[in-house]
């Protein structure tokens, strides 16, 4: 998407056609900075110290990683180590299993003097892959945000509020729940959007309100608390968030406190949709709330928060008082009894099995 | 209650038996100081600076000045520029307003040469009676949590979600939301607190967090994004909160967020009760979500966070991207049929007109 004017997606090949370039993302949304990754130990660092995330973004960093290696050694023995050393960055994140999975069973046919070639080419196919996904996603989405405008007085936008940062910057671009608010905004339908602060880690105020606000889509931080009272008063007509992982039977496993906004939503007849790539469907999945293990993360999360103070240092400063125990479980799960429905790359779905089965026949064959 | 040990209210009479001793909340949690208040301008400047805060603290708060502008000059002219100062301080608190006609009412009768000492009984008697009203609400509470422990194992605590600071630093003692906590406690019933961050002024994490520490009681801080989650785990037996008013029908005005916590109990079939001294109840309101303006405050109480730097020092950084609007809404309303109880100084009442009417016929009689 655009930052300030010009087109930007999270990682691209630089000039030189060899080294990659990303967003530095720890620095948001304080500084806009890029780095240029010239190896694979680049890549891998990018990904260890999260200067780049969300599951797309990691896939596609990882993909390009091994094309950084492919550059320097083409041998079978560099391909294994690359995959192994990325895979270690960070172990628990399925879209890095899978892009390095992939990128190992696409090079090992493939001769050592045509596999650099071939590697920059899968990362670049991995990349415009996520793109096409989100853009589906973004078409079918903004379908529904257009019906809700037809209803609203000339120039009116349709208030849409979102959780956490299902943005383009945790994809190589668009994003998931953003796709249809920036197809929308680019498609002239006026949209506004309430950006919830996401704590404890804040990235709808870091992240969320920086992506929308250098594209120049109008929007206003909330915080978490606040969603319900707009509701009440008419002030949502949809909220969109993304997920992490969704049962086969359309429960939705997201940031931590999805499941209060749609709790909300339901109260105020609000529709409530989530949009995902498919691959986030855990077909092996049918009960959220009872099936998915929730990560607990660390309590400094909670008990400080990093921000710009007046003198334009980033400081980190204590938010709790000392002392006191602190609790941080960083996802819930909203029943699909809540979801009005679920935005894929082949449309808006019924959160049920049957729909998802429906439109996913060949995911259910191959989970069976 | 206890500070490490010592007792405390919020608000005593100094050793001298003239000036007026407060803790210093503008500190919290970083710090622990008491002020002593001399003369009603000190008072004045204790409200206005919210070294004070909380409803019933700032009535007695006002009537401790009225005392100590008697003490300096006891007659009819400046007991009207106090009660004209004080009121000016924070025009808005109704209780403040009260107590200051309280006040003037009860003193304009009595002789100058003996008003300073009626002064000083009439604040001691404010204090008094928001104890009185407070434990009151704390035994029948009190009710609700032994029915709860009774069907656990020994030793396991009854689990207690509360949002925002109904505490004792909001009242002079015993608060209103904690007031059934602190004596279960007292008395023996293992409680383990659930306390709700509270964006964006945090008053939990530095309010609740703080008194419950330091009076030793269990409990987990948790951002307000958490507590659906819990609650869908079985980890919330009852959730007790405040309220700022509540109509004649039982809706319940209180901090934002209040309302998805309602939610998500209802989901969960946990009990929502809400701990209220009568006078917030306003019978002239029947509906609290259409008649009940809702107060937009300041951004940058969302968009800066004030907290304790790693050298020490209190800093305010800034937490929002640049350049983004923000919302501030600073109360929800929580329809009576979330509501589970009503926890008053008159028994544990059902949110509904017919309920509250029998148990406040008088208050009904004067609104009629």
């Amino acid at each position: 998407m655009n930052v300030d004017g010009k087109k930007y997606r999270t990682i691209w090949l630089a000039e030189d056609g060899a080294s990659v370039e990303i967003i530095d993302q720890t620095r948001f949304p304080f500084a806009f900075e890029t780095v240029t990754l010239r190896t694979m130990e680049d890549a891998a660092h990018a990904i260890r110290v999260m200067q780049v995330r969300g599951a797309p973004l990691i896939g596609a960093t990882a993909a390009y990683g091994v094309a950084l290696a492919m550059r320097a050694d083409p041998s079978d023995d560099s391909l294994d180590a690359a995959c192994s050393a990325l895979l270690q960055t960070r172990p628990t994140a399925v879209n890095l299993q899978w892009a390095l999975d992939r990128a190992r069973r696409s090079l090992i046919p493939v001769p050592a003097e045509n596999r650099m070639e071939a590697a920059y080419i899968l990362a670049n196919d991995i990349c415009d892959e996520d793109i096409a996904i989100n853009m589906a996603i973004g078409m079918h989405g903004m379908e529904l945000i257009a019906a809700i405008s037809s209803t609203k007085r000339e120039g009116e936008p349709v208030n849409i509020l979102t959780h956490c940062n299902a943005g383009w910057l945790a994809t190589v671009d668009w994003g998931t729940a953003t796709a249809p608010i920036y197809m929308s905004h680019e498609g002239g339908i006026p949209v506004h959007v309430w950006v919830d602060e996401t704590r404890p880690r804040n990235q709808g105020a870091f992240l969320t309100a920086w992506e929308l606000g250098h594209h120049g889509v109008p929007h206003t931080v909330i915080v978490d608390n606040a969603g319900g009272h707009l509701m009440q008063h008419g002030e949502v007509d949809i909220v969109i968030t993304g997920t992490d992982r969704t049962t086969a039977t359309g429960d939705v496993c997201n940031k931590i406190g999805t499941y209060l906004k749609a709790l909300a939503a339901k109260d105020n007849n609000v529709p409530f949709y989530v949009a995902l790539p498919s691959p986030t469907i855990d077909f092996s999945l049918s009960d959220g709330v009872r099936e998915i293990p929730i990560e607990e993360r660390g309590a400094e999360e909670v008990s400080r928060m990093t921000g710009r103070a007046q003198s334009g240092s980033i400081e980190t400063i204590d938010i709790v008082a000392e002392g006191s125990d602190v609790g941080n479980p960083a996802f819930d799960v909203t029943p699909a009894r809540l979801v009005t429905g679920l935005i894929t790359e082949r449309g808006v779905l019924e959160a049920s099995r049957q729909a998802i089965a429906a439109a996913f026949p060949e995911r259910v064959r191959a989970s069976a």
